[in-house]
């Protein structure tokens, strides 16, 4: 991830500086660490922002100081890093004392009730008010500028060719784990920081559990394997699933992989800027209603992609008292329909795309038939 | 890791009932999920556990519909299983309702402010009074039993015979993350389920960083290089430092190395049941500082080993306002002191120990000498 940019960073700091005037905020304190990433470029296990109308006070343990300097002088005027001598908290709790903040929000989602508990009485009774507030720093990452699109595209096209060879490792006679780890191996040898998530090898009835753990149970004939997967690029997370049959697949497990394609087929040809999240779910989900395997298909059609490999826009059925979003040029996400028959087997394709002006580009590309190896 | 049994995750959940009486609380929310696997046996992504004075309940959703019955069936009497139709908290809002719960205690240290806010709403105003706790389940997992020994005596003999065949991983020319890679593919064909934490490989310069991420630095003659990797067995962590020098160390390299030693041969003669955690940091402190080495050692001597790869005890300087931990045996944890001079290099060495009746077992061990290679 390359440091701090005031044009690309700065630039995300000013429009949540937005937000807060928006909210009547004095101060947003950021402790989800993907948007402290975000507005800083910092990656780190540990820290917070305090992002105020004129300032960016960036705090961190003695383990950031460097990389923490390098990132407020990256971000320029207004940026200040604070090495917390002691807790993170009571850095931020001691700069709103002398800020005389008013009303604080806070990310209500991603701070403990232990940590608000503490900040309450550090900061006495009514001398600031704590608010929660939501989607503050998310609502401006669910459309990716150009350096993430960039990265992103990169992560696609590098876990594309992970996906094109697959064949060789899986093999009867192989556990599910020792596929797990040379996936894992691969991804990295791809060049990727790490694994995005815990890769899935589920096989025979167990591709039947749409999120199966690798476990000890060895391949055999006829065996339909669910392999799913991501890398971490340059920050950014990208995900694939291929299904492959060991040796010939069972006529029921063909006929699933077959839906399971036109299903993926019809949701990518409905992405385009205006539609809603919903509408793409929809066309998968109405697609395996036209093979009897609507109820076999028990997850939402895909999910956001960025800086966490689960983030906005939510591809699924609406939940109640939500609005579903509407597409929009630079939204990335999966594709990435299921099904799942105890008896038969599970079978998912997924690809990852990014909405452009008139439809979609695809990030991730390799075959999507039913690979027999 | 085996199913629930009435004898060990029963006898669990006991103990913690009798917290919730001390506390005066009708029900405990549990959701921090190493919590949740302590008490029930289940590994899932999401779940939460009510526990009352006469019953469990387990919610999950549906893709842990089938783990989470084998758990509640495992557990006996009491237990019971909810897998909730919409969002966990609803049916767990539901179900307190029911069961007219008066003081429900929190987990506040893993609790989401939303979270908390929500819950306030959906049990109405004054019918319900929620309470912070900590450690009710925590206090709990410090001493280890029989079958969580048996998983990290396993973990750790199995971590040791990856530390044991380094040498050939670790050459000039190749990169940190080309390291850490076939690292994590030789901890995953040991048998670990996966690494327990992102994998450092921090050379030359770099080792300075106690917690540098592999980068794409090469290595070259002469560099020290810290490997600190880990792995999840049954469920458990185990996690290990050795320090390499490819080709001959600097002088200053080698001499790092021995008052490393020999802090962590000090800190290990330290530990036996009765003394507290901090005497064991001060013990590979005081050795440190008889090198001029006080300030080069900026974290604590090790952390407590078990369901998550960092937790109690804390064995490092005592913590304002807290009481450092006294040992018993049964707890477990790494002895990893590390010293880190810019200009010269960082050196960590870390094994894992379970406290015994009078001392200490070894659960890693592999040659702690400065490898060449």
């Amino acid at each position: 991830m390359p440091a701090a940019d005031p044009h690309v960073h700065g630039a995300r700091v000013s429009r949540v500086r937005g937000h807060l005037a928006d909210a009547g905020l004095d101060a947003l304190l950021v402790t989800h660490l993907p948007n402290l990433t975000y507005l800083t470029g910092l990656q780190a296990s540990a820290g917070c922002v305090l992002v105020t109308a004129r300032g960016l006070r960036l705090v961190v343990d003695f383990r950031y100081a460097e990389a923490g300097r390098a990132a407020v002088h990256g971000l320029g005027g207004g940026a200040s890093l604070e090495v917390a001598a002691r807790s993170l908290d009571e850095a931020v709790a001691a700069r709103l004392r002398q800020a005389e903040c008013r009303r604080l929000g806070i990310e209500a989602a991603y701070l403990s009730v232990k940590r608000l508990d503490w900040l309450r009485g550090a900061l006495g009774e009514g001398e600031t008010e704590i608010v929660s507030t939501e989607r503050l720093v998310e609502r401006e990452r669910l459309v990716k500028g150009p350096e993430e699109i960039a990265a992103l595209r990169e992560g696609g096209r590098r876990l594309s060719t992970v996906a094109r060879n697959l064949g060789p490792l899986v093999r009867a006679g192989r556990t599910e784990r020792e596929i797990a780890a040379d996936i894992d191996h691969a991804v990295r040898l791809a060049g990727f920081e790490r694994s995005a998530f815990e890769t899935i090898v589920a096989s025979g009835p167990r591709s039947a559990l749409p999120h199966a753990r690798p476990e000890c149970r060895v391949l055999g004939a006829g065996d339909p394997v669910v392999l799913d997967f991501g890398g971490v690029y340059d920050g950014y997370c990208v995900d694939l699933t291929r299904t492959v049959s060991v040796g010939a697949p069972e006529p029921g497990v063909r006929r699933l992989h077959e839906a399971v394609f036109q299903a993926q087929q019809a949701a990518l040809a409905a992405v385009r800027p205006g539609v809603t999240a919903t509408a793409v779910d929809q066309a998968a989900r109405e697609a395996l209603a036209g093979h009897g395997l609507a109820d076999a298909f028990g997850h939402g059609t895909g999910h956001g992609l960025g800086l966490e490999v689960h983030e906005e826009p939510r591809v699924g059925r609406p939940l109640s008292g939500q609005t579903a979003e509407t597409l929009a040029p630079g939204m990335v996400f999966t594709v990435e329909p299921g099904v799942y028959v105890a008896g038969v087997g599970g079978v998912r394709i997924e690809d990852d795309i990014l909405v452009t002006a008139d439809g979609y580009e695809l990030l991730t590309d390799a075959p999507r038939s039913l690979l027999v190896v």
